[in-house]
């Protein structure tokens, strides 16, 4: 028996890079926190703490604000690509690099020029994986396990996080299997409320992510809406299967979905009605139901996905 | 020398109170947070532990949530004040109730009847004093120092928090104090963002409180876009000021603005020019700014006033 | 009728300073968190965008680190007290300082010289004021207002935050006053739990911060403890006596104390008896009670006094 | 192509448990936040809607409080063993169950009988999954891929997460890769701080717990003390190697940690020597280095392996 190193990644956690563009005077700003992983052989550094094969995270981070500036932020999306690409073909010792990005979405006050607030509160999120391209790979392996691209392979997955979605109606609970500690009511009528975190993972790279992004929460949040909910399980699996509906360019989508209790408060004992009109809205502890929606021919997924959870 | 007790309240902090009105298919949400808290002669509980002048928490609570039904959710002002004229009206020994609401919005999922989005960032606050009344109050003490009511005097204080703002150009600073530790760099064009804190108190209680929310809002952030800053202690007066102008209903204006620094990022050192274009948005330490905006006639304020941030 | 400013104050928040002693082998850590707010007449600053009676914040940043190196940081009190007066007597449009330390606690790993790991949960906190002397105030008004120093006068406040307690037993509730609202059950046992903040100021500045802390906070855990408790008003008013009657020091003690319920859980439904053994514990709403405790000769507060929950 | 439902679980999450033990006037206290995940075929409830095969999140829930008292809460891991055997054994369409327990440490006020203060700022965790036994799992199955229990198989990982450590000294990093974003100076004597996450799977369920976890973290923060690093990647691996030589019940070592910036702070500018003792604590970005440490003949792991951060 050996003790033996497993496996690594380091990297610069959360650079908050804030990007403006001011060719003209009417400014754009893009506002994100990116995180860097790089994957190689790194074991002396592990093991004798022989730094030769480790560009410092110092270094990782200038990128990241370096890129800003070279590459653009356009979509988070092809800026985590730019970073990932960057980091596999210049820096001998990686064999792939995982770029996440969150974005900090502003919009404009009464349309001013350069002056913005801050919007909503969903989290729009991607994860990159790019790796170190094998001989045949375009051929063969990134058909299967990875997306074709000109030199390294690369797995785009996009979402996002913390969109909370209620409903004052338009949800039921009844027929559950019963058990030894069951004493929940069935009910044709519920407050349903969630804060959603959604990925999806690409089939391509050849994607116009801002307009599939907008396209796939819209499809999410009108689901949401619209399904006669037999279950939280039944939305998360309808809302999936929309956006794949429409999406060919998407290969999976997973859901993580908490049930936000919203308790009917009992005013009976002070003589007031309460027909599904007032509410404790609990915080812990709370359901959590996590799915994923597929295709029967979907390509494997590739390393970025198997850092999500599980679902 | 004798031990004493001074200032004592006590009160059912952060009940999660959410509101449906459902006497049509379109549906109404109110979701907010609200805290109370009992000012009396209390000291019996404190050195005996004689309960005998303490009302529970736990009935507190439950007045919250039944009053979200029998007063409903119009504003939450309107809210805060029939908790605390409650209190004080129906529980002997209180003579005074502070009531503090964090309202929590919703939009419509593309206009749905009975579906929301979580929006925005900001949080729209109240909190509101209720004092017993004193025999010639209403002639002389309550012109003063509260505002007439029947019955009770009340202070009304309106605001928000977490107001995200940041504009890319139109802010200066330089002409400053330099003492033995000023190395900072005269500019006259920076990034300028903040997380604004605002609250105002009203001379009447006769207001449409949220007609005035979304006016002093829409206010401060035009005043925050357009004026060509030379401070943020400058730009703060000048949104205090624009609001007092538009409102003679509010006595006086408190703003607290952490200067979120934005700091350009070198990136000669690699080659490439940065002119104002990508910065790193720093955590801590932050300045903070804070100022209050009155009238030299404003009555004095209450009770509630001395509870916010001294600005 | 004239717009004008009322109070403000600005300065530099949430320092992140760390000072390592390092004059022998066996080192020496202090970690703090500082944040500095100035007072003086700003007018100008704010009224016309005239920076030149401001110092920067990048300045007051400046000097905090500084300090760390030129006067140490003993006790976070003395460290303040320095600051503070540097500032009121170095800068001239500064009339009163006020400073405010958290200190993060580190205790050694195993006894080594350089290696700490973080100690315990409750934050030991301090805000001190320093304010420009005026003739006379040694005489009359620091004794009454302030205490006296040589040059301005300074007040002292120490305390702390987030000392989480728990008793299982020892806890009571019963013969409370009952409203319309009231459904609570009394009870003769039960848990008390709750996160304590605690502020006490001092009648002098002649006082070793360090021991007085240490024994501060042994008295009110022990008083926690050891009184068999019939509401968690008289539990805060002995432990403010306490504290009051073995420091004669201190003038005032100001407590905040959340009841962080402990609910029992409802077993029987399952035929499981539960006496007093399993309990949910509650995140929101909770009690929360706060308290002065003081001495009937006890000199009035200054204003950093002021600035903390008004108990 | 069809759309199809990809892996699925539900449950409850952060239910707030806290178990006293009574029996004696000296009590014990246990104070636990557990989450329970299911998993098996629920096809219908995410496609038709119906629930006849899912038990409720809410029957999920009583079942960790009931457990609380009927099992007890002696280790983490040998309460969420209990729980997930009873899901997996009880529940007819689980096919596996995830428990996870993050403990939330007290410590005894003075030697008191019945009051606590809480300890300390790391939280021991654990995560279980049980599994639905196949036949002859016990005969090869379980050897190599779980752990052999009578019926199902069960895989236990333990660990903890925010423990924070610094060392002053005895840390270097240089001799590093430099590309074109290099800029970063070479040192041999730095501030190393952390907030380690550290996680260890098990080859065997016959484990004493407590006393494992104990010496697991003792050695972990003495092999941060004692080794002179070149680097936080040796650390971990040390770190990690040293607990895998002390316990051979042990399979692997994964360890998550945050390089927490500590800048030493420049005064030379204010013509004052700063010889590595004051420094800035910075925030963000933040390096982050992850590693395993295995053997070379360990078992592969389970599925509640898979769900922690790569490495």
């Amino acid at each position: 028996m050996a003790i033996v190193l497993g496996p690594t990644q380091y990297g610069k956690a959360e650079n908050r890079v804030v990007r403006i563009y001011r060719d003209t005077p009417r400014h754009e700003i893009k506002d994100v926190t990116v995180s860097t992983a790089l994957r190689g052989d790194f074991t002396d550094a592990h093991t004798v703490g022989d730094q030769a094969r480790i560009v410092p995270t110092d270094s990782q981070k200038h990128a990241c604000y370096a890129f800003a500036k070279t590459h653009g932020i356009d979509q988070i999306e092809t800026y985590a690509l730019a970073l990932g690409r960057h980091f596999v073909a210049s820096i001998e010792p990686v064999d792939a690099a995982r770029i996440s990005v969150d974005e900090h979405r502003w919009q404009r006050v009464e349309d001013h020029d350069h002056t913005w607030v801050r919007a909503g509160e969903e989290t729009r999120t991607t994860a990159v994986t790019v790796e170190v391209g094998t001989a045949g790979a375009g051929a063969g392996g990134s058909e299967a396990a990875g997306i074709e691209t000109p030199g390294p392979r690369a797995w785009v997955v996009s979402g996002f996080k913390d969109l909370a979605l209620l409903k004052s109606t338009g949800s039921q609970f009844w027929g559950f299997l019963e058990d030894e500690y069951t004493v929940l009511e069935p009910t044709t009528d519920r407050v349903m409320a969630t804060s959603l975190q959604a990925w999806w993972r690409y089939a391509t790279t050849d994607v116009d992510y801002g307009a599939v992004y907008g396209n796939v929460k819209a499809l999410m949040m009108r689901t949401y809406a619209e399904l006669e909910s037999l279950a939280l399980q039944q939305t998360l699996y309808a809302m999936g299967s929309a956006v794949l509906e429409a999406h060919p360019e998407i290969a999976e989508v997973r859901l993580s979905a908490p049930n936000n209790h919203h308790l009917l408060y009992d005013l009976d004992r002070f003589g007031i009605a309460n027909a599904g009109e007032v509410f404790h809205a609990d915080d812990r502890p709370y359901g959590l139901i996590q799915a994923a929606v597929t295709r029967d021919d979907a390509p494997p997924p590739g390393p970025a996905w198997d850092e999500f959870p599980r679902t």
